[in-house]
């Protein structure tokens, strides 16, 4: 793979992009882009207020496509995007970075082995970075659904959102979701911009074993934990308190690949696009990322009540 | 304050009372007690389904009582008991031990110098503790709702609640309330008896400053930090992203009072019986307590709908 | 095993032990105990400086012994102690009560699968636990020695020490020793009254796996690593720095038997004396600990000079 | 300030120093840099064998001189290069880089808070970055000593200290280090190669404050604790162990100034030769960090007899 062009509005970035690239070609719209035909594959890392124009230029120009997170804002935009990468025959990659780290890609290893799943809860918090062109939904929460739908595999059968609005521009800064899947399991995702400690921390809870993944932590990410099964329970011993051991089994930290999560996605890219390779994150996930936000907002707005989301 | 009398159902436990208490009168029954003139204050340490008629009996003997968290899981019996402690002048207290702790107290030292408060999120999770008799919410969640309303001190408007069932008696085994205040704060607790790891942190989010109480550690329970104030925020600043100091001020982990809790309540009741001070868990609070978890059980027979509260 | 008879200089502690024994012999001092033929085995739980006198004369009376920590605090006392307890053909055991928890014994376990032992760190601190009849050394270090010592099950070639004097009573109240075995490891316990923080690390640095003991986690508290053999890195690539990967393998945190410590020694010294299981914590090893903390007091007073060791 | 020229012996390095800085003067060897006369600072990042000879004939050219730490290996070629700043009037810097970051600084500021300094005990290891042109103390404990040095402003009295070779290369890949000084405080520093986890960790021990300063917290790297002063403990309470309450006050994690280490030392490096500020990291220091080391390795031959240093 090789960067032929790069497009800014800001000359201070055009210029520090012809000086890390000296040859690639520079300009200040994308029009150079979209009608360079040695062009295979367009990055879109632009506000989601532009990713709908933008991608859809570039596959109509017949580009394969890779837009940041979110894919946009709007799921009419989105299906609309799908249905030209469909009739193009194009890829549209939506980065969700996440996918990419050691600690996602072995939490998704995992997934045949932890039994039925039971829930899965996600913490994402920070203090102090408020954006005004979004909000906290729109800007953090698209990692964890990326993760919790790559590991589920199931379309989700409803939201249920509460939010409260802190910061400059009346958008939420902080929000619960609850995503519920047929058959299980019950998702959580807290998302944050006013905690005064950064957390980053999901837990997979399964029937046979339970992870906790901690990317804080510089050191043992991930941790796997051996648990119960509930059928292991004996439904007989129901009058006294029942006292499950704590620690049923070793807790193993596994080795992660310490490769970047970009460089894994590029040469991952690179491999979907010359040997077929199945793609990690499609306009399908992220499609279905914006679908649940998108109904997150409308639940949010009658205070929690569920929203359902179609098959 | 001197032990008068013991009761209790099993043998071993009316042994173990009269080694430890030679003086005492211990029988099998209530009754002794109740009916004893020399008692003040009864003490019930029993499963939740007998507290309505056993404290209902102890008030209408005249005793003042302390029941154990929850005061009882029907709203019905709690007004009931509220009547009668009102109707025979005596005092109804409930035990929500935390209230006692230095921590806790500290929190609550804290009310008047947090600034507007934004919210409140409360994490209690443990593994494998299932009772046949209650679920997560009776279990847990009256620890979290004891601190949060007499942090708050008004009546909750409306409470949404999401819920799963794994363990056997197909009752919840965790949970995810919302509490909604007139005016703010939202107020967020999730309880769980599946979770891997035992955590229990607690994040009070004002808009001057923050406390984050994580029971876990042995030392350095509470953190205070120093956050910005809204109104700080420049409107104006609308188009970039805000990049706002992570840490604003220093960090405080304030000395606690290490007095053990039930100590301090025994000696706070002692002062509230003889002394007239005020009560800090009485059955106004406990009520409360109930009502919101009530309500809770019926958002999540309605997936999320928000229940409201009557004030 | 029962308990036949206590005695106690303090009144209270007497009437104390008549209430949880009541069929038990309760006196002012140690004569009741000694000449009791029904008694097997006496428990010596004094001030050190009495271990030498009470223990002869249990063992002149033949008695099996159970002494707290250190045996005693000066080895001439403590030959004499052997020599009486191999002459009475009684068992002498020290309650050294660390090897008895489950996070030793799983570290013991693991002495064959290490490699070759490189190194062991051990730190034993807090803050403001002055003893005036005793130094941090007799206090603390006995615990860190009596882990070593079982791990290298080799006798020590020399220990070097230094230490400081800050509290009341102009004894050492912080210390850091060294202690060598001839062929390896270089062994090194730091105990310290005067930290800030409650810390109880054990570091075991083995040429095939390395194993940390962190006795504050609440769960957790041993966790194995596997290191890089140094016969694996090429001596050839000596020019460059070499960045070996920071963790060549998992992480495990291996269960842990939650039996408490005191309950295991029990019932272990029950099985040596029926049973004939070999003692785990023997006058060799409580002589042992004696001599090295005997040695580290005489390196002090020399400023660090290693004091040798006889074998 | 300006970079006027860089000399690197390997081609890519000149090569992308080209491309950093296209106006500056790029060679393969250092003559061209000593003998130009608009360079007034020399920057020396060499290996520490080629410090003695470069950093003479800069300064006998008339250029001030930063170095990397360790200023030399052998203290008479420090002590030659300190009398040619001194001839010349020139600079030499040594880079001690952790002087210049927040945490460092703070706890300098914190220096005449601490009472009487009891002791100084830090904590450095990582696992496997073996280096072969030197040994883990000139790898290391430069950075200790630097922060101890600055905090004592007092000339060390000894040093013992002992150490293991375990990786190749026969040089020590762990050693512990105590300096002292006359009238205290006693100062020790455990350096490690060899370490299955990442410690950098400091305790200062004062009679009125102690100071944790954890360079691995993400944020709160630095604690400051009140502490007992030890003349407020009554002497003549001698016969019974002394329970000091753990935390006689607030644990305070003070804001940090979070410039850039190397950005900060630059600035300061431009105050002292434009504004004649007072240097932090002057040949003076530098040097003592040297002795220090230096007596250690003759220490370590002597199995941690002490060896004394010179006024």
């Amino acid at each position: 793979m090789e960067l032929v062009a790069v497009a800014d509005l800001l000359l201070a970035r055009r210029e520090a992009a012809l000086r890390a690239h000296p040859l690639a070609v520079v300009r200040g719209g994308p029009d150079a882009i979209i009608d360079d035909a040695t062009v295979d594959l367009v990055v879109i890392a632009t506000p989601p207020a532009t990713h709908h124009d933008l991608a859809a230029r570039a596959l109509r120009a017949g580009k394969h496509v890779l837009v940041e997170k979110p894919l946009v804002t709007d799921p009419k935009h989105g299906y609309e995007l799908a249905r030209l990468a469909s009739e193009s025959k194009r890829h549209l990659f939506v980065d969700h970075t996440f996918l990419f780290t050691g600690a996602v890609r072995k939490i998704l290893a995992y997934a045949d082995e932890l039994g039925e799943l039971l829930y899965y809860d996600a913490i994402r918090t920070n203090l102090g970075t408020f954006q005004s062109d979004t909000d906290v939904l729109w800007d953090l929460a698209p990692h964890d659904l990326s993760i919790l739908l790559s590991l589920v595999r199931r379309p989700p059968a409803s939201v249920s959102a509460v939010g409260a609005r802190h910061g400059p521009g009346d958008r939420e800064s902080m929000a619960y979701l609850t995503v519920r899947f047929a058959g299980g399991p019950l998702a959580h995702i807290h998302v944050n911009w006013l905690s005064p400690a950064k957390v980053r921390r999901t837990i997979v809870g399964g029937a046979r074993r339970m992870l906790i993944y901690d990317d804080i932590e510089a050191s043992e990410k991930l941790k796997v934990y051996e648990s119960p099964s509930t059928s292991e329970m004996d439904p007989a011993d129901d009058v006294l308190r029942r006292l499950v051991d704590y620690r049923v089994g070793d807790v193993i930290a596994p080795r992660l690949d310490q490769t970047e999560a970009l460089r894994f996605e590029i040469v991952h890219i690179a491999r979907v696009l010359l040997d077929g390779e199945l793609p990690i994150s499609d306009v399908a996930l992220g499609l279905r990322v914006v679908e649940v936000i998108d109904a997150a907002h409308r639940s949010i707005a009658l205070e929690g009540t569920p929203v359902p989301l179609e098959a």
